[in-house]
């Protein structure tokens, strides 16, 4: 699972990422509106409020957070599924969500989990970038930097941390790491038997 | 640290992974003669007998071995003096000598240490790569295969194993490995405090 404050290019990194063979991207639930451009199943699998509160209710969650209003989960259904099939899963969650998935008590998660943070080099630097994107009012900004300050005390919680650079050397970074993860012996006897 | 039985590749592949920027090769002691092509202070050091026992007997060897007759050891101060200035060393060493670094009580040794296994296909496919190399006599190569079998019950006390495959293969996911125990939150607070 990998988690960064908002604007540190993580989604950016995780659909680049989404290319590796081997490596499903879990797409998570949201109540959000959906935006121009964005594809049910593929962005997120947008839910009604009550749907969402029924699978919640029903265990069906993995982790849940409440973000500005809004609901985002991740089924746990389907990671089991990827992961019973020897397949590895990523998770784009935030650090609420992070602290849900270390404390599941589903073994095959307990096995499998690998947790990557992705460390803006400075909340000056995070700032010019969520300007530079534009995509938020100047107030939406303030709110992200100031979560972005909580969030970035939880990095000692990550197994890794990226210091985040240019988008390249982050991929490269990223994607060393989950290579790296396979390798680990205490994995082999999951993978090979 | 990374240990393979003979045959597997390991001293190619560390010979690949000596280019890498900031890894540094470890150079080891040997009492054995030196073999033509092969430089002092570069493949080895070479000591007499007498000079190896001594620096030995001081405490100046991070791990020794006797290895068909002749001794082999690591330098423990060039080692000490490599990562104390933030550098990664890369240490090429047998079952025998991993144990005994595993078991150093040094404070920077223990922090900086990562292990990694290369496993032969088989002890078959390990046969056909020592003969075609064609550098052992049949008698070496069978002495070789037996302590190779031993040698293979050790990998899960490394972290990471490497089914070996193509030496491109290897190489990709040697260099990970390296790469990813950079990233590791826990290594951040020695590198940038």
């Amino acid at each position: 699972m990998v988690s960064a404050p908002s604007g540190t290019g993580k989604t950016t990194l995780c659909t680049h990422v989404r290319q590796t063979p081997d490596l499903i991207y879990s797409v998570s639930c949201t109540t959000r509106a959906i935006r121009p451009g964005e594809k049910d199943g593929v962005d997120y699998f947008f839910l009604s409020r009550a749907e969402f509160e029924k699978r919640m209710k029903a265990g069906q969650m993995l982790e849940t957070a409440d973000v500005y209003g809004e609901y985002y989960g991740t089924p746990k259904e389907l990671v089991l599924e990827h992961l019973a099939a020897g397949r590895d899963v990523l998770l784009d969650i935030d650090v609420q969500g992070a602290r849900q998935i270390r404390a599941s008590q589903e073994v095959k998660i307990k096995a499998a989990l690998a947790d990557i943070f992705i460390m803006p080099p400075d909340l000056g630097e995070l700032k010019r970038r969520l300007e530079g994107r534009g995509t938020e009012s100047a107030k939406q900004i303030a709110t992200r930097i100031e979560a972005a300050d909580g969030e970035m005390a939880d990095w000692k919680s990550y197994r890794y941390t990226i210091l985040s650079s240019s988008m390249e050397e982050d991929l490269i970074k990223f994607r060393a790491i989950i290579r790296a993860e396979r390798y680990l012996s205490r994995r082999l006897d999951l993978h090979h038997g």
